[in-house]
């Protein structure tokens, strides 16, 4: 059977050498899955070069619960967080913080427009009480880049905490935890790092993490407490997903075999650039100004004579599965650039999309 | 490369079958995917005869995240929870309620004793404020089966609502939710039902979930959202580890297969039958009383001059991991009888085990 491709925020296209790595049962206390466990958080912390302040805590689940273990363990309920939003991710941010019970301030920009550090700034200024900013660094609900460097530098000036959402973004984007002062890291196996989904992590400032014990009310997303466990005798305290873990962890001696992040992120960048050049020769528009979209996930403006579903059916027949948009305001859909795909399966993805859009014109 | 068989409390061994469905990629929001979800939801209910009463809740992670997102969701802060402990999953089920600040009771018994229910209704007589008991029904700690029609029929009888932890049991002892009056009854992908682990579920009293909206204070572990989620697209809220769902969904089409619950309760009672009979010709005693033990697990007791370490080496050498004990007292091993293993396979053990123990007695 073959599989059709997956150009979507993720799950995604995995290498074959990815997927086979799940073809074995391992015991999650046993010696070997031990020393899996330990490539795993040795490979995330040199993927964003946080190896000499941050720790790698797994979590089993999905990205959210990164984000919620986060907000469980590194936020007290005497802090104040304010969250950067420009899109949907951010708002799910505040969302799991407030049902959390904690201080939750927020600052608005349009889906359009990246996060702007000196409203952040002023923003801090103005209310003493704010102890941590979380942003989203890559957000999906358009693909557009905030300038996480900038806006990191403007934190830690201010003497507050970061908290990243790098869901989109870990794996391509540089993260250097050597020079960017953020608090903790999230992210997802089954992004740009190209594994299955089943994983999520938080790489965490040791000494950050070191002072928030007993802090989270879940047993299950308390981040202090799974880094002890790994610590403690190198096993997971729950029932890990043994497979997802041997092939995230297959996923990242690929991704050092590609030549790291770096490479990865040209890859991502040239299945944009043949995508966006065959999607302006069809009439498509890119929803983001070019500089703000980042090479992960491309929104466009849907035209109002296109039917999205009968597209979407159109393209799955080809054999690529796109996904649909996410914008408050405006019609859209978006095609992803991350995945085991290259610029060739883009060129013949624009090859098939021009019969597809017009079979879904009305 | 020969793997070892698992013959422990999970993850387990899985069937080749089970493991190749891993091998595809999956989009999460794809109409064959949706299917997928569906056949899945549908499937955990018709292990238990639920279809009528209850609805099927997988959520991502591990069965500790059911636990807790049962304590959470189903149980409100004024509430009062009585858990019925006999072992470390009774303790830690109290303890995940307690943390999330929910008003908890606890009964003990002693690990080789089961739940009795005649001290269960006169707990419940004196204590009218218990709106919800929990147990569990394999305590894996030992192997223990407690009575949990008798349980169910006393927790019945007062008004209350029973929680059920079958992680140990689901899919191999029975469970007729047709006859059975449980509000909840949490297990997860990777014990009797033979899949890779990454995957838990809640099957809920349809009529308590109704009740429950907004109530747990966790995004992620949010049964009742969770379920709307299911109910109204037929998606997953969060990224689901989809390679996960479709061998948990490949498993449960083999238990169909097999004939069952019953069918596979029949294989793991011969596996025991013939671990237990090696067992005692090498002059292994079973903890439990044999009518204690259920066919998932076994507990014997660790003779004074045997090294666990050396053992479970020497067992590993030749293709067999076991478990190590949990009790609170007294030193103990365990060998699990679930998984895709047969008869045959611990005949083999068992002529494994002769020279493993000579090796590891000192």
């Amino acid at each position: 059977m073959t599989r059709p491709l997956l150009l979507t925020p993720g799950p995604l296209t995995t290498a074959p050498r990815v997927r086979r790595a799940m073809d074995a049962d391992w015991g999650s206390r046993d010696p070997a899955f031990i020393a899996l466990t330990a490539e795993l958080r040795e490979r995330l912390l040199v993927v964003a070069n946080g190896a000499g302040t941050h720790v790698a805590v797994p979590i089993q689940g999905s990205g959210t619960y990164a984000l919620e273990a986060a907000a469980d363990t590194l936020i007290g309920p005497d802090d104040r967080l304010l969250v950067l939003i420009n899109g949907a991710y951010g708002e799910r941010m505040a969302a799991i913080a407030r049902r959390l019970g904690r201080q939750v301030a927020v600052l608005h920009w349009e889906e359009d427009e990246p996060v702007d550090p000196s409203a952040v700034a002023a923003a801090l200024r103005d209310d003493p009480a704010i102890t941590h900013v979380a942003v989203v660094h890559v957000e999906t609900t358009t693909g557009l880049r905030n300038p996480l460097e900038a806006i990191a530098a403007t934190v830690a000036d201010t003497g507050r905490r970061l908290i990243v959402d790098a869901m989109a973004s870990f794996g391509a984007l540089p993260i250097d935890l050597a020079t960017l002062p953020a608090a903790a890291i999230l992210a997802s196996s089954n992004k740009c790092l190209e594994g299955p989904p089943g994983l999520a992590f938080a790489l965490v400032d040791r000494a950050v993490l070191e002072g928030c014990a007993g802090r989270s009310r879940s047993t299950s997303l308390d981040l202090h407490a799974q880094w002890r466990g790994f610590e403690g005798n190198g096993q997971w305290r729950f029932t890990p997903p043994v497979q997802v873990v041997a092939a995230t962890v297959e996923a990242l001696r690929l991704l050092d075999a590609e030549g790291g992040a770096a490479a990865r992120l040209d890859r991502y960048a040239a299945n944009l650039d043949v995508l966006l050049a065959g999607a302006g020769r069809l009439g498509l528009e890119l929803y983001l100004d070019r500089d703000l979209q980042a090479p992960i996930i491309a929104t466009f403006r849907r035209p109002p004579d296109l039917d999205f579903a009968a597209l979407y059916d159109a393209l799955a027949a080809r054999g690529f599965l796109i996904y649909p948009g996410k914008l408050t305001r405006g019609e859209s859909f978006r095609i992803g650039c991350i995945g085991a795909v290259t610029p060739a399966d883009f060129t013949r993805l624009v090859a098939a999309l021009e019969p597809a859009l017009a079979a879904a014109r009305s």
